[in-house]
C-alpha cells in the first residue's frame, strides 16, 4: 500500500522523523518497497496543513525552522485541529507525537482511538496511553484491522519492544532487566568520574539530557513507566503504572560509588520485570549493584541497555540510544516499515 | 494459513526445534496465532516419514532417542528421499537442516531452489548456500512469491541478521562489527584466566565448543563465511566467502593476553564490514585489542555479539549465544514465526 502519513504533533519527534524521511527516501523506496506521502500535519503550536495530494518535507521543515510556523505553507488546507485532521484526511497511519499528559493519557489517547475507530494505522512514541491502556488499545486496533506501534516508547529507536514481540517471539522470555534510562546512567558515569550528583544533574541539563525539573528522571517514575509498558506488552501483565515498587538514585551517594567500584561492583538504576511461577508478572525500579563483569555494567552514559532472559536462548541484550531527536524519530520510522511489510 | 512443515535433516538443530515446538504449542497456538502440522521428515541417516494429515512430533523425538531412526513410526509412508519430501508431499515449507558440504552448498543449495521454486518457504541454517549464492536464492524467492529465512546461520537465535534487515530498516547502516564465533572466545577467554592455548583448545573441545578439527574455528573461516553472510544480506555487498582477509587466533599468546589486560585491552577475535565511501563494502576477520571499557570486551567465554554502526542510532550492539541445540533450533522458530506475520 501507499502511506498517506499524518503527523498530529510535529515538534522534536515529528521534525526527526522527517528529516530522515527526506534523507532516505531513495533508500526506503529502493530497498524497503516503501511509498508515502505526508498529507497532513496538525500542531497546536505550529499550526495545520493538509493536502491529499502530499506535502514537501523540504518546504516544512524550512519553514518551522524559519518562522516555527507551518500555516504559511504555499497551498493546501489550513486550520484543521488534531481530530479533523485524523478523521476527514486521506490519511491511512496517524503518527500521534504530540504532547500529552501523563496522568490522563490525554489529548493522545482521543487521538488514538478516534484513529483506530476509523480504520488508520497508528504509530506514537508517548508513553501515556500505552502505560495507561495498551491492551485495550491493542484490542479496538484488532477489531479495526489496524496496526497501533509504539517501539519508540521504550529506548527510543533501539529495538527493545519488538525485539521482545517479534524477534524472540516463543523463545520463552521468563525475565526482562535492564539500564532503560539515560538521564540516571548519565549522572551515575559523571559521578564515578568524580563529579557530586547536584554537579553532575547540573551537567545533565546543560547537554539537555535531564528537563529542568528532573523528578521523573531521578526518581525512577520514567523508568517505572518503561517497564510497565515492557511487562504489559512483552510478558502479558496487566501492572498499572503505579504499581510496582520505584525508587530512584537520589539517596546514591559519590562514597557509595566509589565504595562499590572498590568491590568489583557499579551502581546502575535497574528497572526489572519477571515472571513468577503462579503466572503473575512483577516489576520495580531500584539501584544495584552490579558487578562488573556484567554487561549492563560496561553501559555508560546516556547509552541504555535491556537484557532478556529466555528458556531457548538464555540471556539475548540488545545495548543502544534511550531517547534524542533522531533515534526517537527513527523509531516511528522502523514501525511503519514493519507496518508495511505486514500489509503490503 | 496452516503451516504443513517439512524437515530436510533431523540432527541436532532439527530436534532442538521439535522440541522447542512440543513445549511451546499452545503458547504459539495462542499467542502467536501460529498453527502448524509437521507432515514430513526426511534425513539421510534416520530415515524418512510422510504423513499429510501430519505427525506426532513426541513419537518421533522418542524414536530418534531409542532407535536413532525414524522408520519405525507407526503410520505414513516411508522411505522419500530428501527431493521427493520437497516436491510430493503437501508441506508448504521446507526446513533446511541436512549436512552440507560447505564448498558447492550441495545437496542444501538443490534442495532450497527446489523448494523455492515449487512455491514453499524455506527456512534454514546451513551457511553454505547462503554464503555462495544468497541473492541468486533471494531472487528465485522473489519470482515465486515465498519467503526465504536463515536467521540461525549468524549467531544462532540471536536476531543478528533479522536485527540488521528489519528492525534498522532505513537506520542508515554503515558498519557492522562482532565477536561472532564463539570457540575462539572461549579459548581467548580461558587463555586469560591462565590456560595455555593447547589446553584452552582441548577444553572447549571437551565441552563441544570446538569441533575434533577445530581449523574453521580458530584460524576465523567459520567467522568470515558469517560476515560475508551478514554483509552481502544487511549491507547490499556481494562478496565471495574467500574474498576478505582473514586472520584466526592461533598466533595470540598467552603473554599477548597478559600484556594488553595491563594496558587496559582485551583481544577479542573481530569479524568486520564496512561500506566505504565509494559504496563498496569491505569484510574482514583478525584478532583486535578491545579497550576494556568497549562493550565487546566484556563478552566472555563462548557469548556472541555484533554491534551495528547506523546514521540514526549510532551504535546498536546484541548480545547473546551463537550456538547450541536449542538456540539454532530456536533460529528456525523466529524466522517461521516471522513468515507467520507476513503471510496471515
Amino acid at each position: 500500500m501507499e502511506f498517506n502519513i499524518a503527523f498530529i504533533g510535529f515538534g522534536i519527534v515529528g521534525q526527526g522523523l522527517a528529516e530522515i524521511l527526506l534523507e532516505q527516501e531513495n533508500e526506503l523506496k529502493e530497498n524497503h518497497n516503501f511509498e508515502y506521502k505526508v498529507v497532513a500535519i496538525s500542531d497546536t503550536m505550529k499550526g495545520s496543513v493538509y493536502d491529499e495530494n502530499g506535502l514537501d518535507i523540504k518546504k516544512l521543515l524550512d519553514l518551522v525552522n524559519s518562522t516555527g510556523k507551518i500555516e504559511e505553507y504555499p497551498s493546501g488546507i489550513k486550520g484543521w485541529d488534531s481530530l479533523k485532521t485524523i478523521t476527514d484526511t486521506n490519511s491511512n497511519i496517524i503518527l500521534e507525537l504530540a504532547w500529552t499528559d501523563l496522568k490522563t493519557g490525554e489529548p493522545a489517547i482521543t487521538h488514538v482511538k478516534t484513529a483506530l475507530k476509523n480504520k488508520k494505522h497508528v504509530v506514537m512514541t508517548n508513553k501515556g496511553p500505552i502505560a495507561l491502556m495498551v491492551r485495550k488499545l491493542l484490542d479496538i486496533a484488532k477489531e479495526n484491522g489496524v496496526e497501533m506501534r509504539y517501539e519508540g516508547t521504550v529506548l527510543s529507536g533501539t529495538p527493545a519492544l519488538n525485539l521482545g514481540l517479534y524477534n524472540l517471539a516463543g523463545a520463552g522470555i521468563t525475565k526482562a532487566k535492564g539500564i532503560v534510562n539515560g538521564t540516571t546512567n548519565y549522572i551515575l558515569t559523571e559521578m564515578e568520574k568524580g563529579l557530586g550528583y547536584d554537579e553532575a544533574l547540573e551537567q545533565a541539563k546543560e547537554l539537555g539530557y535531564a528537563e529542568q525539573d528532573p523528578t521523573a528522571d531521578v526518581e525512577g517514575y520514567d523508568a517505572l513507566g518503561k517497564i510497565v509498558i515492557l511487562a504489559n506488552t512483552v510478558m502479558g501483565a496487566n501492572l498499572s503504572k503505579d504499581e510496582p515498587p520505584c525508587e530512584g538514585i537520589t539517596k546514591i551517594t559519590s562514597e557509595d560509588i566509589k565504595k562499590a567500584k572498590e568491590e568489583g561492583y557499579r551502581w546502575k538504576l535497574i528497572a526489572g520485570a519477571e515472571i513468577k511461577e503462579d503466572g503473575s508478572v512483577k516489576a520495580y525500579v531500584k539501584p544495584e549493584k552490579i558487578p562488573l563483569d556484567h554487561p549492563l555494567a560496561s553501559i555508560m552514559g546516556p547509552i541504555n541497555a535491556l537484557t532478556y532472559t529466555t528458556k531457548y536462548l538464555g540471556d539475548v541484550t540488545i545495548v543502544g540510544p534511550g531517547a534524542g531527536k533522531l533515534p526517537t524519530g527513527y523509531s516511528v520510522l522502523t514501525d511503519i516499515l514493519d507496518i508495511n511489510r505486514l500489509v503490503k
